[in-house]
C-alpha cells in the first residue's frame, strides 16, 4: 500500500519526515572490486579489456575487436525501423535545438581602473560516454548524453556499450551515429570507465565521462573522478505530481505508473488538495497497473514509495514539493506557471496536464539525466555546460596596476606570503620609477 | 635544481610526460577516522563538536559557544587597521562586482510545434563555507567562497572556522562581514564538514559546502557528497609562465616563487623560446629566494617541481601548456591576447607583463579557486554559477503534444516502457476524440 497522508493529520510533520528520508537505495560495496579492475586496465590495457569482457560479458573478443567497425554499425543500423528511425530523428533534432540554446557567451570588459575583464568558454577536447548494455540500453540516453555534448564543440565523442553474449541494440548504434559519436567499443562496467579514463593500447583517454550505469560503473565513477570529470551518479527515479480539480485520474495515474515501471526504487507522489482526485487517481492506478507488462517493477515501487498527500490548498503542496526538490514535478493545475513561481528545487518542471513527464524522457527537448534524491536543491541537470569549462581573463595596464596593487601588496602581508607582495611591488616600482 | 628542459632534445617527450606525470601530492588515508566523526556529529550533534572542539583545538566550550555572538565579532573586526580594512573592502567591491556579470539569465522560447521551452536559475538555499584556522587561515578566500555564493542569491550563509587554542585572525571575521555571512562558527576538521551536512542542535544544515582545508576536510566533504553539493577537492597550486623578449626577469622570478611559496607541494613552470631569458630568470630566482620568510618553502617547491623549458617558438609554447592545463597561466608576452587564443586549457589566464598573478589572488576580481592537477582540462573556478541550480522547463499545448507525442509513443514501445507510452497516448486519445 503506498503512505497516505493529509497534511491536517496531527502526526503529519512526522510521517512526512519519514517519507523524505526514505532510503530507496541499498548501494552494494563494490569499491574493492573495482579498484582491482581498474589496476588491471591500467597495467594490462586491451589484454585486461579482453579478458574481462570474456569473463563478464561471455563475448570472446581480440583487441581488434573491441570497436565496432563502421561497417558493423551500418549492418545493425540498417535493421532499424523508418518508424523507429524517423521518432529518434526527431528526438535527436529537438535535443539539439534544446542544448543550442544553452551555449554561453564570452564576456569582456574594461573596468574603471583600466582592468580588462572577463571570461570566456572551451569545450573539454574528448568525452567519453557510458551506455549500459541488456535491458537498460537506451538509445534516448545515448541522445541525452551525446548531444549536449556536440553541442558544446567537444572534438571526440566516445561510447562504450557492452553487449552481453553480443546482443547489440541497433537503436543505440542509430542513436549514436544521429548524435555524431566517432568511436563506439563494446566493453562496458569497470574496464569501460578505467579504459576511457587511463586509456589503453586502442582506447585513447577521455577528459569527462558520463552516463548512467549499474553499481560497478556508478562505483568506477567515483573512482576515477579527478583523473577526469564525471557528471552527477544519478540514484532511483521520482515523480512529484501536483494536481487539483478538473484533471484526468487516468492521465495522473499513468504518469506515476510511468515513473514506477522504471526501478521497484523509483518514487512516485501525488499532492492535491483535492481528496476525491486522490482517491480516483489511487483507483486507477489500481485498475492500470496489472494491465502492465512491468507490473512487477512498478507494483513494488508503487507499493514501498508510492506516496498521496492532501493539502489544504495549492501553496501547501508546493512548500512540500520544495521538501522534497523532485527530480520531475508536473504542475497539472489551471495555472501551471503560477504555481511554478511558488516553488524553488526540481530538476525539470512540466507544466500543465498536456505535458506528461514521459515526452520529456525523449522528444520535449530538454535532458533527461537530472538530479535525483533531493539533489535538486543544490544540482542541475546534465546540459551542454557540463562539456565546457570557463576561463577567466585579466589584463592589467600599468595604470590599472597602480590603482589596485598596492590593497594586494597588503593584504598579501596580512597573509604571511611576501613573495605575492613583492611580485606586485617589484612592478609598482618599475611603474614609480617611469613615472618620475 | 629545477628540472630543465628543450624541446629540441631528443628525449624530451619523455621528460615532459615525467613532469606531467609528476604525483606531487601523498593524500593520507584518513576515510575511516572522517567516517567515524561524521558518524558522532550525526549521532551525538552538538555535543559531539563540542567533545571534537575541545580535543582537536584544545578549546572548551559549551554549545552555546559554538557561534560567534556579534559583539565578539564586533569586537574582533575593531582591531583590523584601516589599511587592512580598506585593502579587503576594495578586494570585496571589485570581487562582487566580476561575480555580479556572472549572473545568468532565464530563457524561454516557444517552437513552431506550439511547445513552451526553458530554463530558470535559482540558488541554492543555504550554503556553507569551510575557512582553515592557524596559518592557512586566508581572509581573501572568505571573500572568494562567501561573495559568490551572496552574489547568486544564497538566503543563508554559514562559516565555519577553527579557532586552535582560541586563537582568532580578525581579518577573516571582518571579510565575513563584508561578503554579508550569517553565522560563524568556531569549530574545524571533518565535524565541522558534518555539522553543516547534517545539522546539529545549534546548525541548522545547508545544501551546499565549498572551501579548502586540509585532508579530514577534504576527505569529509568527498563522504558527505551527495548529501549536499560541494565545490572541487583543491590540490596543489601551479602557474605556467609563457615569456618572451624584453620581460623582466625579476617579475618573472617573483611570480614563480609566489607559486612556490604557497606550499612545497605547488608547481611554477616557466616555458620561453629565450635561452638567455630562462638563464637569466632561473638566476633571478637563485638571488632572490634566501631573501624570502618562506624560503623554506618556496626552496622545496622549486628544487622538487619547478621546471624551465626552452621552446623552439611561443606556438609550441602555447602547445605544452595546454597538455599542463595550469590553474595559473601568465602570458608574459608582446601580444598576449593572440597567445591566449591558441591555448584551450587553464582556469585563469593573466595577460602581460603588468598582470601579475598575485593580483588575482586578492583583488582583480576573477575568483581565487581554481581548477587544480590538471583538472582544467574539465573544470572551471568557482563563480556564482556554483551557488545557482537550473530548472527546465516545458509546457506544450494539445497541438504540440499531438504533433511530438507519437515519437514519444514510439520510442517508449523500443526502450519497453509501456506506462510512459500510456500517459502519453492516453492524452492523444482525447485530443483525436475532442477533435471528432
Amino acid at each position: 500500500m503506498p503512505t497516505h497522508l493529509t497534511t491536517s493529520q496531527s502526526d503529519f510533520e512526522q510521517r512526512f519526515a519519514e517519507v523524505l528520508s526514505m532510503k530507496r537505495e541499498d548501494a552494494a560495496d563494490v569499491n574493492d572490486a573495482v579498484a582491482s579492475i581498474i589496476a588491471d586496465v591500467r597495467e594490462r590495457g586491451d589484454e585486461a579489456l579482453v579478458d574481462l569482457t570474456g569473463r563478464f560479458d561471455r563475448l570472446t573478443l581480440d583487441a581488434d575487436g573491441l570497436a565496432f567497425s563502421s561497417e558493423e554499425i551500418a549492418e545493425h543500423v540498417a535493421k532499424v525501423s523508418a518508424e523507429d528511425r524517423a521518432a529518434l530523428t526527431m528526438a535527436a533534432n529537438r535535443i539539439r535545438a534544446y542544448h543550442a540554446r544553452q551555449m554561453p557567451d564570452d564576456v569582456q570588459w574594461t573596468d574603471p581602473e583600466g582592468a580588462t575583464l572577463g571570461w570566456r568558454w572551451t569545450p573539454v577536447s574528448a568525452a567519453g560516454l557510458y551506455v549500459p548494455g541488456g535491458q537498460a540500453s537506451y538509445p534516448s540516453s545515448v541522445l541525452m548524453n551525446a548531444i549536449p555534448a556536440r553541442v558544446a564543440g567537444v572534438e571526440r565523442l566516445v561510447i562504450c556499450v557492452p553487449t552481453p553474449d553480443g546482443v547489440v541494440n541497433p537503436l543505440v548504434l542509430l542513436a549514436a551515429e544521429l548524435a555524431g559519436v566517432d568511436e563506439i567499443y563494446r566493453i562496458g562496467g569497470a574496464q569501460a570507465v578505467a579504459a576511457m579514463a587511463y586509456g589503453t593500447e586502442t582506447i585513447r583517454p577521455v577528459d569527462k565521462i558520463t552516463g548512467p550505469g549499474n553499481a560497478y560503473v556508478a562505483a568506477a565513477k567515483r573512482q576515477v573522478f579527478g583523473r577526469v570529470g564525471i557528471d552527477m551518479i544519478a540514484g532511483p527515479s521520482e515523480v512529484l505530481i501536483i494536481a487539483e480539480g478538473e484533471q484526468n485520474p487516468e492521465w495522473l495515474a499513468l504518469d506515476l505508473l510511468a515513473q514506477a515501471e522504471h526501478d521497484a526504487d523509483a518514487q512516485s507522489i501525488l499532492i492535491t488538495p483535492d481528496a476525491a482526485l486522490a482517491e480516483a487517481v489511487v483507483a486507477e492506478v489500481e485498475r492500470l497497473l496489472p494491465t502492465l507488462p512491468r507490473a512487477a517493477v512498478a507494483g513494488a515501487s508503487w507499493r514501498d514509495y508510492g506516496t498521496v498527500i492532501v493539502t489544504r490548498d495549492l501553496d501547501e503542496a508546493a512548500a512540500l514539493s520544495d521538501r522534497v526538490a523532485p527530480e520531475h514535478l508536473e504542475l497539472c493545475v489551471d495555472e501551471p506557471e503560477a504555481l511554478a513561481e511558488k516553488t524553488r528545487h526540481a530538476g525539470a518542471i512540466f507544466l500543465g496536464g498536456w505535458t506528461p513527464e514521459a515526452v520529456g524522457d525523449y522528444v520535449s527537448g530538454p535532458n533527461h539525466v537530472l538530479p535525483t534524491a533531493r539533489s535538486a536543491r543544490f544540482s542541475s541537470g546534465l546540459s551542454a555546460l557540463d562539456f565546457l569549462k570557463r576561463t577567466t581573463l585579466a589584463r592589467l595596464t600599468p595604470e590599472a596596476l597602480g590603482a589596485i596593487g598596492p590593497s594586494a601588496v597588503r593584504l598579501a602581508a596580512s597573509e604571511g606570503l611576501s613573495a605575492h607582495g613583492l611580485s606586485v611591488a617589484s612592478r609598482l616600482r618599475s611603474l614609480n620609477g617611469e613615472k618620475e
